[in-house]
This record gives structure tokens, C-alpha cells and sequence, in this order.
């Protein structure tokens, strides 16, 4: 048997942003060896450190995926959903559509860089009890503005085709992203979520429709997906979360 | 004489990120209509609101590029610029380097959106004074520990190539940004960017060389770059600065 084709560099304690790369390789039945499974926290940091001395272009940040025959790394969630649909084939088959995927991928990005926000509002480096004064602020600003403003938005693009998915029958990287971005936001925002749900049914099946693909599913019963928990992205804290 | 085959749309009153793309097509030469000279705000709005109505892929805020023959919308910076470079052969000739390039753009949207952070941590939608607390510390972070780990990381990028450009002697889509990046820094954190200046050499010297583009040199002299103000993503505010 060969080994697998890629390497995914993350941290080890959370599902994080690498999550939504592991979610796309899951649907896909891509194979790839997941060094935050194998390999701890100094061991990223120092294949971070590396690369970046290596006089060759280096990923910011992880995730960052390993292409191993090449040696080729390349970083940014939508950056490495967009290649890997691009490599795989897995593509709409309309170039405008792709596009449009991409984009909606960059917007979840977005959103998910505001969920990071709301428990860091002042900066990542300080404890969230040193700014949860500004957390409940901005966790409230997020729950009655943000995700009605993006749920809206991504509702409204589940409008243009049929369903569940974002371009109809078949699942894209947008869906699994979605997915992802539902079930964070359920466990950081479980009263808010109960709230709104019923206004989102094309979201909520599209949701419901990614966790059936059989790869997904098998994913997500298994141990390699680990809780979320309160040192990634998606974090519970009751005093942030409100109906 | 034809018309130019993009609009682009953005907020008029300020440079925001609607200037990452002006200078690219500066740069570039590629005529546009620019619709934030020609319109106001309020037929932004009705033009996004039309876009998410229209039952088609729209874009989730601005800048966004209208192809006009095609009627296809493109948004979110990265994506509008590497779409152009693509479109417009201005690729590097390599597609592991434009890859990284895509990658450098990416990680530029992220230090951008945490300099608009910086003025406001809690929400969007409050006034600066509403937030100043927050935004001091905000800022205290983010000019002693963001900046100089993404130019940090900059500076080793552009250490790959004999420069001064990120890819060597022919500009690309990261330089531009890039050159916005240090003059929207050095409007909004003077003392800063003045006090490690000479530890970034080929950042600031690709900064200069994007400044000689002749597209960019003629576009910088213009009445069409509007001054950074204080509705934009790079606010001075004399509070938030220090060395």
C-alpha cells in the first residue's frame, strides 16, 4: 500500500481551522496522513519554522497542507479547498459557478474569523478572562447582527439551485464549510442557534445533507474527530451566548 | 472609443479595500469604471440589493468587479485579483509560485481585516468612542506583536527572489497589496512603522518599486486616489500609535 499522497500540518488540541480541511478530504475520500494525530505542538512548530527558514515561499500559518512527492505546501483554508477541487476534479463543471464557490468560501472564512473575535475581541495573545468585558459586547453585536447578515447571505445562494447543496445534487467545498460553520456555531452559540434555525431551512438542510455523505459520516463517528472544546475557534461560554 | 469592460464597486467615501484593486489595475493598465467616482452610496446599496435578489451568486459586501459584456460579479479582494491576473496573463509563469502568491494575498486580507480591528475590537456597527478601551489594547497588540510577525514573514518571502518584487524583476497582485499595506500602516501608526522601518529593507524597497510603476506612479498623482480618512480600514487616531 502507498502511503498517502498528503501531509495536514495542524495543531493537535482542536479542530480549529483544520477542520474544515479534514471535512472536504472526508467527503472527497481523499487520503492523507493527519500530522496533528501523529506528530504533537513542537513538531509543528518546528516544520513551521523550517519552511519559513528554508528560502522558499512558507505557509503564515496552519493549516497547511504537504503535497509529499513535491514537497509542495500550501496554506490558507479556501486557498487549500480551492486547489484540492481544482486537483481532484471536483469541480461544478461551469467556471462561473466554480468562482462563485470560491468566493462563498472567502466569506465563510470571514465569518469564521469573527467567530475567533467574539472570545478575543482585543487580542489572540491575551486570556479570554482579560477581555470577556469586551467579549460579551462583541459576542452580542455577533449573535443580532453578524450571523443574521451571513446566514441571510448564504440562505439566499442555497436559493439559486435546487438543493441541498450550493450547486444542487453534489456536495463542494462550500458545503462542507457550511457544515462545519453550523455545527461551531451550535456548540459556541447554542441558544442563539435554537433561536434562528427555523429561518434557515436551506442552510439547516445543507447542513443535514453533508453529515449523510458517507465519507463525512464515517469521519464524524469516528475518534479522529475530536469535541470541540474552549481552546479552538467555536468556544461555549454561557455569559457570550443569548436567544 | 469602447467602454471600459469592468465596473468596479465600492464605498466612495474612502480608499478601504476597493484600493487593493484600483492599484492592481493601475498597475496594470486595464481601464475600469469606477462607480464609486460616479455613483453614490446609496446606488451601491440598490445595486448589491438587486445582486442578492436576482437569484444568481451575489456578492456578500464590496469591492466587487462587474464584468460588463457577461454580467458576472466577482468578489472579495484576493479572489477579484487573482481572478484578474489569471484572465489577464499576468501570472508568474510558474503555478507552484502563483499558488504561493495567492497564499501571500490571503494572508494579506488577514492583516487587514485586523487593522480595521484595531479601531474596532467589539463591533462594527459602534462608534470608535463607543470601543476606545478596547481599542488601545487593541491597537498596543497588534502594533508590538502582529505587525512584525507578518512582516516578519513578508521579509522572508520576499528574500525567495533577487526581488525588488515578491517574484523578482516583474511585479505581481502581492506587490500592490503589499504596497498599500505599508502606506495604510504608515498613515495609521506613524510612530510605529517609522521605529522598524529599517528592519523590513525589501519590504519597503518593494514598496518604492511599486510606487515607480508607471501605471500606479500616474494613478498615485491623481485625483482618483482619495487621501486616508478616518471612515477607512487604516484610521489614524494619535491614541492608538506609539514607537
Amino acid at each position: 500500500m502507498t502511503s498517502p499522497a498528503y501531509d495536514l500540518w495542524y495543531w493537535p488540541s482542536i479542530q480549529g481551522r483544520g477542520e474544515f480541511v479534514r471535512l472536504f478530504m472526508a467527503a472527497a475520500g481523499i487520503p492523507y496522513r493527519d500530522r496533528a494525530r501523529t506528530d504533537d505542538a513542537q513538531a509543528l512548530v518546528e516544520d513551521m519554522e523550517a519552511r519559513e527558514k528554508s528560502g522558499q515561499f512558507a505557509p503564515y500559518a496552519p493549516p497547511y497542507l504537504v503535497e509529499r512527492e513535491m514537497g509542495f505546501a500550501i496554506a490558507q483554508v479556501a486557498h487549500i479547498l480551492t486547489w484540492l477541487t481544482d486537483k481532484h476534479d471536483l469541480d461544478s463543471g461551469d467556471p462561473a459557478t466554480d468562482l462563485h464557490l470560491i468566493q462563498l468560501q472567502l466569506t465563510i472564512t470571514d465569518i469564521v474569523a469573527e467567530v475567533h473575535d467574539t472570545h478575543h475581541p482585543v487580542a489572540s495573545g491575551l486570556y479570554f478572562d482579560d477581555q470577556k468585558d469586551a467579549a460579551k459586547r462583541a459576542a452580542k453585536a455577533f449573535r443580532e447582527e453578524r450571523i443574521p447578515k451571513y446566514f441571510d447571505h448564504f440562505e439566499a445562494a442555497l436559493s439559486v439551485k435546487p438543493g441541498p447543496f450550493m450547486v444542487g445534487a453534489t456536495w463542494s467545498h462550500v458545503d462542507t464549510s457550511l457544515f462545519q460553520l453550523v455545527e461551531g456555531l451550535r456548540y459556541a452559540f447554542p441558544l442563539r442557534m435554537a433561536a434562528i434555525t427555523d429561518d434557515y431551512p436551506k442552510l439547516m438542510a445543507c447542513r443535514d445533507a453533508v453529515a449523510e455523505i458517507e465519507g463525512v459520516a464515517s469521519y464524524l463517528d469516528s475518534e479522529a474527530r475530536i469535541p470541540f472544546n474552549e481552546d479552538g475557534i467555536f468556544r461555549h461560554y454561557e455569559e457570550l451566548d443569548a436567544a
